[in-house]
């Protein structure tokens, strides 16, 4: 059990067995089922969630009343509402299982204690969090700048395996389109 | 000198007076002026740029050669290509002051002996990158939910700084619409 994320782990820093032990002490397990929430608009979030296996996703409601996904967790990745993490104040989104999944929480105490305990935790979180703000950044770019469906084609070359494990719609969104749009571009590619 | 970097640090870690001296000689300082670069599209970006005075903004080049912004930094923020800093692949943006600037320079190998000789600074960057990634994530949803007028006045809500040091055509474009149009919000609020 959790040696997925001590591996993800030791991708970025070494650790020794004592704090392999640490680590999975300040994780929590948690099996959710698909379409169970871990965060919902207006809750203060306060944990951080790892993915073992299945898939999350992140997304918020328009006040129109359409949901569009902002981001998703596959196997290895985590994903938490940083903003409200770091302010305690209510959250703008949604966290979602969109698989039957196993996820690792931790709390923002868990983490504290962890860092406390393991100072260069901070390094693995530091670059893990780098890679998501630099991946966004690029993000920006392809939204303003790509065809829609060069998008798609770049997310497609990006992540394979996201498309036939999330339902269109949600990809649609993600993407910034509307799935009748998706539904096309994909018939083209056949 | 730097000492606005220090108080920054301190914000958020506790510093001895020998580990301010390892940060400050692990910082060269800069005067760039006013359009001057420090990163181009294509170049690898090898280092961090923190604002001790001034202005700088990170922008791209669409492919129908329109400059969009995607992020401006004030004094006492980072900015990077943070996706390029890790993969050192070329960039697919360029930095820019837009004011006559003093800059602090951290390039990736000062802040690898940083992270070696005060383990504790990962803890700052990564509260700094927690932060930029949670307000990232806030800018989608905005982008998406709100009205132009809307994201105006939120962006004005939170920055009002910006508005009087950043030239409107760049502000507009960082709002995702035309200057003709942010000039004709700015009509209707007087």
């Amino acid at each position: 059990m959790s040696t997925t994320l001590l591996s993800h782990i030791k991708r970025y820093i070494e650790l020794d067995e004592q704090e392999e032990k640490t680590i999975l002490a300040c994780v929590q397990s948690l099996h959710i089922k698909k379409k169970e929430y871990l965060l919902k608009e207006g809750q203060i979030c306060k944990a951080s969630y790892f993915v073992e296996k299945g898939c999350l996703r992140m997304f918020f409601v328009s006040d129109k009343g359409d949901e569009h996904t902002n981001n998703f967790a596959l196997e290895n990745w985590w994903l938490s509402d940083y903003s409200t993490l770091l302010t305690q104040k209510p959250s703008l989104f949604y966290i979602q299982a969109i698989e039957n999944s196993d996820i690792l929480v931790l709390t923002t105490e868990q983490q504290e204690v962890l860092s406390k305990e393991i100072p260069k935790i901070e390094r693995y979180f530091r670059l893990i969090l780098q890679r998501a703000y630099g991946a966004s950044q690029i993000r920006f770019k392809h939204t303003y700048n790509l065809s829609r469906e060069d998008m798609y084609r770049n997310f497609l070359g990006l992540h394979p395996e996201f498309v036939n494990r999330v339902p269109q719609y949600m990809l649609a969104s993600y993407l910034g389109f509307t799935p009748e749009y998706l539904s096309e571009i994909r018939k083209k590619k056949i």
